[in-house]
């Protein structure tokens, strides 16, 4: 099943969506990622994920490091290793620094720990967090 | 089993970890949150994750909100309710606005989408990837 | 959905599986667990979760109080608050005091937290525990 | 980023932890896990997380066999394949013989499909685990 | 945080969304259900969420009873209350029988102890399945 | 510890669960899937988990196919690789088209966006829902 589809090859619709990211990434469409290769041969799927991609990155109020590392912490709780290592390797490109990944793994096993505290311990939502 | 214990009835070290976050937060240790109510049974393990939050989210390189938001992150990956309760107003606290909290969410969605996608293709891991 | 069955409104099968369960307890069928009244209108599934609860839980070289600790554990993994309660409940009628509760929840979070860690830094396997 | 760190590079602090725990389990520090050897370049994190396990694994009212067992349930729960290697490995140098792990995995089984059964039928927690 | 807009009060684009939903359901808009009272105060993400529900249920070679069994399914292995409770319901509507609704279970449940049997073995991939 | 045990070398107890299922799928004992070879050395646990496996696909009011899409949706939901090779391997000699599939994953990626919707909004379930 996780037949890749190298840039050559795919059709004109995997193509054009491939050119767009190669277009904002400033890269030759020919070294896209795997997750591209591999949703080449369902081109419906592949350019609803790359819109939903596009638009959640798209300039706004959260810098790009700060959407990089959300998404980074989403692929660590899912325990996905790709996205662990695409957007890892992306969040350094961004400006993620040694010092920055040791404080971000900090809080992210923190909300680890403290998810597993409140679920084992059963703790009731505080009346004021309801009320917001 | 969620018996939660009042500050006044507290043992000294219980009380002793909800002063020290009453003080940095500047709120009555009769309002600490529930979770600290929840752990005042078990004083080692509230003094361990006391210590462990204060260190996640102490001043460093990364700004407050975003480790709010990376802690929000993982709570919602995790599908904790009370975490998401708590954080999600303590990110507005430190200044989430409507705005910032839909781009948030859109990158949630997004890395939800990205992780099942990678897992369900069974995507292999870019050599680019490896190497970093 | 979440539609209980009480005891004396149950189909044959039903009582049957809930007459083993009570006897095996020493309490009155009327006194079962939520689970049970859940399970009522789903006689195959019922007999056939209760035959392998019966199973796993049936006299052996783990203690009856280890099992129930396997069993809260992952039910903490999962986040199941209905198991965490009944099994928390069963756990301390099985002998579990307050400091092994302590010591058990201090395994739980160093395990949650190796979990992330292995994932996070994407640790491969040793050679040596492939081996075994 | 998965850079495994080899004792004899390590920086003084890392090699501090890997030597307490080469101590501990009478092993050549060289042939310390890799998840140490993951571990190495962030110091801060590692001697965190060996302080963590220390405490967790120390002497106690729960022998260190039923120990591992909550650990190992957790990383099954978890999907956790670096974990499930690694402390199943330590589980059986523990004394886990084959009979025991057939007992536990039939455990972890039953709470999967107890979690699971709870969670599907929406079952409401019975008013006396409430009350613990 | 769970704020919920009736319709009354909603803005233009989230009585949009609500009125198309209405309409394919032949429901009162008033009769929503909370999931789109929840989002109304998020109009991007609500008109996103609606046209891929839109498009995941839209007629093809799936029948709409298997993409609710389908969708089912995953809630229940998430854990999601929220949607195990609305789409159960759905599900009967769309002609899920008790006797349909016991074979789905029996395969949800097979396949979760199919899942961690295949993680805690560790099994490898086998190479036919590989090559698809 | 992921050894596997070839057909020739398997208990007498193992060979019967092999038999059984090569039978039935008019495959040769010796290409049984790697998921058997594992259970071998585990008699009880595999014949317990074939004859879930057996009851779970058994000829009922769901057809073949639905039941092997519901089983890919779990281990997809689950994130367990060899569930998702293997299961996906069946559904497609199951009859599985890409334009099946294609659909398929529009429905298990809208249950994840809705799963994560409903639970980081905290939708209350509505009323409807609860009474049936």
């Amino acid at each position: 099943m996780p037949r890749l589809t190298e840039y050559k090859d795919m059709n004109p619709r995997a193509k054009a969506v491939v050119d767009d990211i190669a277009r904002r990434r400033d890269i030759d469409p020919a070294d896209i990622n795997n997750v591209w290769k591999a949703l080449a041969r369902h081109p419906t799927m592949m350019e609803r994920f790359a819109e939903e991609m596009k638009a959640a990155f798209a300039p706004g109020k959260l810098d790009p490091l700060t959407k990089e590392l959300v998404y980074l912490a989403v692929s660590i709780a899912n325990q996905c290793d790709y996205c662990i290592a695409s957007h890892g390797t992306m969040a350094r490109a961004k400006g993620m620094t040694d010092e920055m990944h040791e404080e971000f793994m900090a809080v992210v096993l923190a909300a680890q720990k403290g998810n597993k505290l409140a679920v084992a311990y059963r703790v009731p939502v505080d009346t004021a967090f309801e009320e917001t």
